[in-house]
C-alpha cells in the first residue's frame, strides 16, 4: 500500500501507480517515512477530470468563500508549523530555524493572506469602465484547472499545494492540480491535509484542489499537452521546464515557467576600492544562505582587474574555503551540482575554494568559488551554465569598459545586483552596465544581493528566457502573479444585474477600479451609470 | 525593378528578391500597381538587424519623442486621407465611403493618438511602488524588435506599418518590423512614406520602423522563430497563426495570435416572439457588412425552435437573399471562402439563400445563409469553420434547454452575443448560456451585434484559443494592447536618480501610480520617500 492522493475531495487510493518511491533524507542518504505512489494514467485522469468539473462553480463562487478558505488555511498552517517543520526538515535537511520556521513558513502563510487579500479587494482583477462606449473589462477566472509543478528547494514557499503558485491560481478562481516535488512528499501531504480541513470548512466545490506526488517524465508531458488545463506554473530546472513548454506550447496552453538564473552581480571600481571585504562577506553569505539553493542565487560576479578587484577575490576565496560545507537538498541536487561544477572547469573556469563533495555519504558540497576572464566567458557560453547550490563564479574583466561587453553577452536572468561607490564615483560605468542589463533582468538591485525575494506588489520575480518564457509576468508579489492564472473579460452592452459585482455600477466594497481613464474607488457617477444604456 | 522596401531609415531596393508580385483589383481580378518585391533571407536580416541595432535607444529615449512620432504620424495619415483612401480602395474592393474614408481611416489615426495619450499618460507602464520593501515595479519596453504582420481585411486599422499593433509595439517603446499584407502593398508604402516622414521629423533612431511586402512562407517561419524578436503580432488565418506559433513557441518568443472565429449570436426564445423581425435584419447588416470581413462577423446563430424562430429564419433567409453581391478582397478570400461554405454543407449544413460566387470575373460572393440542427453541430466539429465573408449558419435547438448545451460545445471565440426579451422572459435561459459562454469569449454582448470593435480602454478583442493563443490579452484598447509588447521590470533598492522618471518620487506628469496599494496621481510621500533607504 502507498500513501493516498487527494483528488476530487477525498483521500484515494492510486489507481495502478507507475511505481512507489519514498523520501530520502539528504544528511544520510536513506530513505525515510512511507512509500509514496508514482501515478498512473488513471490517477491523472481522475484529478484533470474532477478539477475540470470543479471550475465553472468555483468561478461562480462568492470570491469570499475562496478568501475564506485562504485565510484558513493559512492560519490551520501557522497552527501546525512545529509539526510541519519537522517533517520538512527531514525531508529537505533545511534548517528548522530560523529558514522553515522563522522564514519560510511565515512567507508561505504570508502569500496566502495576500492572495485571500487580493480576492477581497479585487485588486488583480483591474476593473476597467469605459462608460461612454457602455464597455467594462476585468480579469477573472480562467474556468480551467491550473497546473502546478512545484520545486525542490522550498517545501512551503513554492510548494505546489500551498504555495505562491497555487495561492495565485486559487485566487483568480481555477481548480488547481499539484504536482509536489518527490524529494519531500510527507510535507506536501501533511500541507494536503490542512488544504483539505479548509476546503471543507468553506464548502469549496470538491475538485478545487488535487495533490498528486510523482509522475513518469512522459506521463508529465502528456499532461502538460491536455487541452483542457487553463494554464501551467512551473519552477525548476531548465531541462524540465523546456520539455513541458513544447509540450504545452502544442496543445495551445499557456505555461509560465521560473527556470535557470544565475544571478550576475556587477562590483564596480569605486565599490572594490571603498568597501570590497564588506562585499565579499556579503558575496558568501548570499552564496552559502539555504546551501545556495535559491532560483536567485548569486552564481556570477563580475569584475574589472585591480589591486581592489584581488583583495576582493582574495578574502572571498578565504570566505568560501572558511564556509562549512553545505547540506544539499537531495542526491540529485548534488550530483547535478557535481555535473555544472564539472562543466564549469571543462569549460576553462578554475576552482578558487571548495569545488568537492563531501564529506561522507549524505548530500554535502563544499562552497565553491570559481574563477574565469572575461575572454572566457565571452568565448563560452557554457560559463553561464547554472550551477544549483553554493556556488559563485567570479570573472574578471581587464578593465570597466568591458563591463558593458560582458553585460550585454548575458542570457535572460532574474536579476542583476549592481555595487558602486557610495559617493558617486561609479557614475559612468554604472549607467553604461545598467542600461544593457535592464533588459536582460526582471530585477534591477543596487548595492544588494539579490537573495531575499520580498512578497511586495512590486516584486517581479521574473524575466527574459531562459530564465522564464515570458519577460511580462511574475511568479511571486500579488496581485501581479495572479493574473497569470486569470482571462480577460468584457462586457458590451450588458445591463448591470449581468455584471460581475466588481464591474457593476454601485461598487460598496470600495474596490479600485479605473472608470473613464481615472483610478476611482466610488461607485460609477449616476449621470454615466447603466452601461446597457449606451450603444457604441 | 521592384518597388523598395523601408528598412533602416531608408527607402531600399531588395537585395536578391525571391519573386515579385503585384496587387489585385478584385472587382475585374486584373493587377494593377508596380511590381513589389517578394523577399529574400538578405532583406529579412538587413530588417532584423537594423531593428535590433535601434531597440536600446528607442527604448531610452525620451518618451515625448514617441508620443510626438504617433500624433505627427496620425495628422500626416489624416491629412492625406483623399489620396489614402484611394489607393486603399482600388487595392482591397472595400467602399470608399463610409468604409475606408469615414470610419477605418478615422479609426486608426484614433489608434495612433491614443496609444500617444498612454505614453504620455504612462498608463500602460502600471507604476507599482511598495515603499516599505523598497521596490519599485513598472511596464517597459522589450528592447527587442516587434515583428508585426498585418492582415489582408483592414488595410488601415490593423496595417502592419500603422495599426494598433503597430502602435502599441511603438508606444511600448519597440522598433517595429512591419510584414504588410500582400493584398494591399501600395496602401502599405504609402502610409510608410507618412512614418518615414514623421520618424525624421521626431528624430527616432532609424531603425526604429521597418518595411516588408512579402516574404515566402518558410521565410516568414524562419523569421518568427529568431530570438532577436522580442515579440510577434499576427492577425490571419488560423493556419498561417499555428505554423507561426510553433515556429515562435522553439524559440521562446511570445507571439499574440489573432486568428478565427465565429462570434456566436444566441437569441433567445422570449427576444425571438417579442422583436425576431428586427434582430433578423440587425444579422443581416452585420453579417453583409464590409462583405463579412470582419473577425467580428456573425458566423452563428443559435435559437431554440418555434414558430417565432421559424419567422426569424424566413425573414433572414429574405434578406440575404435580397442583399447584392459582396465584393470580397481578393481571390484567395474568394476561393477560400468558396471552399468553407462547400465544406460546411459537405459537413451537413443547407444553403437558405446565396452559396455561390459571382457573378463575372472579379472576387464576388452572395451573402450566404446556412442552417444546421444542434444535434448536427454537436456531432460535427467541422459546423465551427469559419468562413470569412458574408456568411452566417443558422444552428435551431430543439428547446432552449438544448442552448447552453451548444454553448458548451463551442471552440474558444473573441465574442458571444446574447439577445433577450426586455421584460426579463428570458432571464433563466440568459443565465444558464451566459456562464457557458463566458468562459469561452473575450466579450460577452447583451442584445447587440458583434461587428463594431470600439477602441476603448475597456475592449477586449481577444479570447481563448483557438481565436487567440493567450486569454489574457486584447489586441484592441489601449492601453492593455501596449502591454503585450513590454516587460515587467522592478527596481530594489535602486537611487532615485538611477530610477526611469514614472518611478521616482516626484511625480510632475500626474501619472497615476499604485503607491502602497493606493492608485494615486501624487508624489511619493515625503516620508516614505527615497526607496533606497529601505532595505528588505
Amino acid at each position: 500500500m502507498t500513501e493516498p492522493l487527494w483528488i476530487a475531495g477525498a483521500w484515494r487510493a492510486s489507481d495502478e501507480p507507475t511505481g512507489t518511491f519514498r523520501a530520502i533524507d539528504p544528511a544520510t542518504g536513506e530513505a525515510i517515512g512511507p512509500a509514496f505512489p508514482r501515478s498512473s494514467p488513471a490517477d491523472v485522469e481522475r484529478a484533470v477530470a474532477a478539477a475540470a468539473a470543479a471550475a465553472l462553480a468555483l468561478a461562480e463562487l462568492d470570491p469570499a468563500r475562496i478568501d475564506g478558505f485562504l485565510d484558513d488555511y493559512a492560519a490551520r498552517i501557522d497552527g501546525d508549523a512545529e509539526a510541519l517543520v519537522a517533517i520538512a526538515a527531514r525531508e529537505t535537511g533545511l534548517p528548522r530555524e530560523p529558514r522553515l520556521l522563522r522564514v519560510e513558513l511565515p512567507r508561505t502563510t504570508g502569500q496566502l493572506r495576500q492572495a485571500a487579500e487580493a480576492v477581497r479587494t479585487a485588486s488583480f482583477a483591474q476593473p476597467t469602465i469605459d462608460t461612454r462606449a457602455g464597455l467594462r473589462a476585468c480579469f477573472a477566472a480562467l474556468r480551467k484547472p491550473v497546473l502546478v509543478l512545484g520545486p525542490n528547494n522550498f517545501p512551503f514557499a513554492f510548494n505546489a499545494i500551498a504555495g505562491g503558485d497555487f495561492a495565485a491560481a486559487l485566487a483568480a478562481g481555477n481548480p488547481v492540480i499539484a504536482k509536489a516535488h518527490p524529494s519531500h512528499p510527507a510535507t506536501s501531504q501533511a500541507l494536503a491535509v490542512h488544504a483539505a480541513a479548509a476546503l471543507a470548512a468553506a464548502e469549496l466545490p470538491s475538485g478545487a484542489i488535487q495533490l498528486i506526488y510523482d509522475l513518469p517524465h512522459p506521463l508529465g508531458l502528456r499532461l502538460a499537452g491536455d487541452d483542457r488545463l487553463g494554464a501551467i506554473a512551473f519552477t525548476g530546472s531548465r531541462r524540465g521546464g523546456l520539455a513541458l513548454k513544447a509540450a504545452a506550447d502544442a496543445a495551445a496552453v499557456p505555461i509560465y515557467l521560473e527556470m535557470s538564473s544565475i544571478n550576475p552581480v556587477f562590483i564596480l571600481p569605486g565599490a572594490l576600492d571603498q568597501r570590497g571585504a564588506a562585499i565579499a562577506e556579503e558575496l558568501t553569505s548570499s552564496c552559502t544562505l539555504g546551501a545556495g539553493q535559491f532560483c536567485t542565487n548569486p552564481g556570477l560576479v563580475v569584475l574589472a582587474d585591480s589591486p581592489a578587484a584581488r583583495d576582493f577575490i582574495a578574502e572571498a576565496t578565504r570566505r568560501f574555503a572558511a564556509a562549512p560545507p553545505a547540506l544539499l537538498l537531495s542526491p540529485g541536487v548534488r550530483d547535478e551540482l557535481e555535473a555544472s561544477v564539472a562543466a564549469l572547469t571543462a569549460a576553462g573556469a578554475r576552482v578558487l575554494a571548495g569545488g568537492a563533495r563531501g564529506p561522507g555519504a549524505g548530500c554535502w558540497f563544499q562552497p565553491t568559488l570559481l574563477s574565469a576572464t572575461a575572454a572566457q566567458l565571452l568565448a563560452n557560453p557554457a560559463l553561464q551554465r547554472e550551477a544549483f547550490g553554493p556556488v559563485t563564479l567570479v570573472v574578471v574583466a581587464p578593465d570597466a569598459a568591458a563591463l558593458p561587453v560582458i553585460a550585454g553577452a548575458l542570457e535572460g536572468n532574474l536579476t542583476a545586483s549592481l555595487y558602486a561607490a557610495a559617493d558617486g564615483h561609479d557614475e559612468a560605468p554604472y549607467r553604461a552596465v545598467a542600461r544593457v542589463l535592464r533588459g536582460r533582468v526582471g530585477r534591477l538591485l543596487d548595492d544588494k544581493m539579490p537573495t531575499g525575494v520580498a512578497v511586495s506588489p512590486a516584486m517581479v520575480h521574473g524575466g527574459p528566457f531562459p530564465a522564464t518564457a515570458h519577460p511580462g509576468f511574475t511568479s511571486v508579489g500579488m496581485p501581479a502573479a495572479i493574473r497569470r492564472f486569470a482571462a480577460l473579460h468584457a462586457y458590451d452592452h450588458v445591463g448591470d444585474a449581468h455584471l460581475p459585482p466588481v464591474l457593476r455600477d454601485r461598487n460598496p466594497g470600495a474596490v479600485w477600479r479605473s472608470i473613464d481613464g481615472q483610478w476611482t474607488t466610488e461607485d460609477v457617477a449616476a449621470e454615466r451609470a447603466g452601461g446597457q444604456e449606451h450603444r457604441s
